[in-house]
């Protein structure tokens, strides 16, 4: 029973990321500050529904369970907004490190090395599954943001040529969603969601 | 671009799900109400990590898909208490029915019916792949409530003999955790977080 203990430790390691609070708004929930959580399972099920537009063949599931485990560092290492400055991003890549040793350190021998190994491939971006993966989870604030009047950008005065450089991934991985959040970003640009100097 | 149109409004919809609490109180968040989403995200990993003690083969990616759609119906349906009456349950079943139709059928008909279909196989929990879905989605809060006092049973005065019958899904499904569980239960009984009469 050492294994399941260490599992139930982990189990209840995961209820931490509940409180840790996102920049992005829930328009359904008056507009509170979105949980790493709840967004987790958000962005695994969207790579579910959008999956037939990867260019490359792409395994769903290994995709689906990368975007489950993706955020779980923010326990330790906490969120940062996705336009912060470079030095404060940078900083933020150690402390993830750190919390990925410990949080997956929890859990049994036998499944902590898949569970980590899947993490950093996904920080490291280089295979298709991973690449993906990133693609999609930069897609969702788009939709999301343009259902909100431009939400996290328009209250963090984002800059449009920050959104593209941010959805770059999808270009190489769905160059059709690529092509809609581009027409996205043109939108919220007319509207005054996004600054362009 | 019709099928993309019809997947974002189904994604959209999502959000939705943040907003329906349940009765599961998050120790890690200051006690607040767990929302159905969080709680989705939870239970997949979950899942995944107790994998290990499926009594029969499984597809755990399928069992992961399921878990993360299975609460999808309360955006319409509300949540209901596992431990309410029955007549309660039973008026809930057909509101979830109802809820299914509407929301899967935002998506385009080439996914609509694989989505369906699972949430389905999981209600109907006949295969082992929702019989296993279903033993996880209720140990977890037996794990939850275990570490905060009798959490949600405390609060509500739940029979001990109600949480035992609402685990017996791992009597066959994952007979190690069922043991745990029975364990646990009469831990929780001693002291005084289930009632006996």
């Amino acid at each position: 029973m050492q294994e399941l203990s260490q599992q139930i430790d982990f189990i209840l390691e995961l209820d931490k990321l509940k409180a840790v609070y996102r920049k992005a708004l829930i328009k359904t929930d008056n507009n509170r500050y979105e949980n790493s959580a709840e967004h987790s399972w958000h962005i695994s099920l969207t790579a579910h529904v959008l999956a037939p537009y990867a260019n490359e063949a792409v395994d769903i599931s290994r995709v689906s369970l990368m975007l489950l485990i993706h955020d779980i560092v923010e326990i330790d290492a906490g969120d940062t907004f996705a336009f912060d400055h470079h030095s404060v991003l940078g900083e933020q890549a150690g402390k993830e490190i750190a919390a990925a040793d410990r949080i997956f350190g929890l859990l049994p021998e036998s499944q902590r090395h898949k569970i980590a190994s899947l993490w950093h491939e996904f920080e490291q971006a280089e295979t298709p599954d991973a690449q993906f993966a990133k693609a999609i989870d930069r897609i969702l604030p788009l939709i999301q943001n343009m259902q909100n009047e431009g939400g996290s950008w328009a209250q963090n005065k984002v800059f449009k040529h920050q959104v593209i450089q941010r959805n770059q991934y999808l270009a190489t991985s769905a160059p059709k969603l690529w092509n809609y959040a581009l027409a996205q970003i043109d939108i919220a640009t007319d509207k005054g969601w996004l600054r362009t100097e």
